[in-house]
């Protein structure tokens, strides 16, 4: 792997490319954004060795694309289109099914590698983009058997030399379930955000009285709208799914709270507290 | 301050020990608790120096009563019933109003203190104590003109020995913010759990699939029980209040998503980003 394109110089993309550079410092790493500034930045960085466009991509070993999901859309055909019959084409997006359905009768089908690297920061952009983001994380690959053997290896290597490790789901899985570990949260915190930010009017009251645990929930709710909005979109029978059960948990809750049901309220805490076992298991 | 007395050698109280240890060598500090392993924990761990009973307090310059909220009342006025005129008697529950209350007419409301350190972790007892817990954080001293003067400044010495910034605030008024700031999060991060754990049934798939912004709005999930149910009890109006809110704004951005409304998630998500100010406030 010797040139590699990444479409995308944001978080993802530029970390990817980071880790990249120090693995083979021979290896030429190519930019292509729709931001200009992102670009810049992206080459007084480091992340990037030089820019180019979509239609001039040329001898690539592997095309990663890291732009929002509904960019990615818009761009996979346009590149299989036009690949090289060597070359890899992963995307790093947070939904998998619109995006596997929308090549899956793609002549060049062959060359793409649909994958989900369960890594990030609430933060974005090539500002945003650090070394070894990606050690030890998990990779969702989806629909592995419809890319070219000698692809699929390539990309193994790629994922090896950034850390991860590899877990093998159909996409229609793999949307269901981050609805419920991932798309869950950002909404939770974004609410929480909301809800907390309407009562306090005066955000020094929130500065002065607010703790880590207030800090730790509503994190998230820094992240990007342009990142997160298509992904909703996406995937919005799962997400719509998972925030109706957590609706009606809050409620249930909200429910023995008002009836003085202490001992319920009790009960609900203490079994959600096998959390702390299954968190072991991610840290 | 040479001989004090922890009430309940938890997180809380067994942290401020700790400081107070290392401000003053030759500190006497006495344990109290329900809990005979907590008591031999803290013995072993250099938290305390002795074990005592509320009915054998002598000679005590400062009590600290650490326990849940609920005991914390039932304790309170036992300890005042016969406190020495010379003792400072704070508390630092997450509740105010009910021990405010409480013992507003005792005839030794003058040697308490109602205070509430912002700080802690999703960790309880002894084991959880550390030094520095509570270090450039916010307590919350109400009703502070109801306590003797010198014992007022007692009290503000060993915050200030802690590394605590003091803010004044009435019951009322800390009951309502801490129901928003903080008593959310947790009902907030307590259903997140329940529900993705009620969805994935297989532990080994969260393990797998979750991210640090899982973990990061779950982490509150850990929480006491024995801890937070007198807190929702004490709380219950504001805490209900909060909840109808959060549970109104969830189910506004449910509607936008399930109507296609993206231009308007995407504006939900863009307004709550402003939280990166409100959290630099925090850091």
């Amino acid at each position: 792997m010797n040139k590699i394109y990444i479409v995308g110089v944001g978080l993802i993309g530029g970390s990817m490319a980071l880790d990249l550079r120090v693995s083979n410092p021979n290896i030429t790493i190519v930019g292509i954004d729709s931001n200009r500034e992102h670009l810049a930045k992206a080459k007084t960085k480091g992340i990037i060795d030089a820019e180019s466009t979509i239609g001039e991509i040329k001898n690539a070993d592997v095309i990663i694309l890291a732009i929002p999901v509904d960019n990615a859309l818009v761009t996979l055909p346009k590149i299989l289109d036009n690949v090289e019959v060597t070359t890899l084409v992963l995307d790093v997006g947070s939904t998998k099914q619109k995006i596997c359905n929308l090549v899956s009768k793609h002549r060049n089908r062959r060359n793409f590698l649909a994958s989900h690297p369960i890594a990030g920061t609430e933060f974005s952009g090539p500002n945003a983009a650090i070394n070894n983001l990606f050690k030890n994380k998990t990779n969702i690959v989806c629909e592995v058997e419809k890319t070219a053997f000698k692809l699929q290896e390539r990309a193994l290597k790629l994922f090896s030399i950034l850390g991860m490790r590899i877990r093998y789901m159909d996409a229609k899985s793999h949307d269901k379930h981050l609805a419920y570990v991932s798309h869950l949260s950002h909404i939770s915190s974004f609410m929480l955000g909301k809800t907390v930010i309407n009562e306090e009017k005066n955000e020094k009251d929130i500065f002065d009285l607010a703790g880590s645990g207030f800090e730790s929930t509503v994190r998230l709710a820094k992240s990007s709208p342009a990142m997160w909005t298509p992904i909703f979109s996406h995937n919005k029978t799962n997400v719509v799914e998972a925030l109706d059960a957590y609706i009606d948990n809050l409620k249930h809750f909200r429910g023995l709270l008002a009836s003085d049901s202490f001992p319920s309220v009790y009960q609900e805490m203490e079994n959600t507290n096998t959390i702390k076992t299954i968190l072991k298991g991610i840290e």
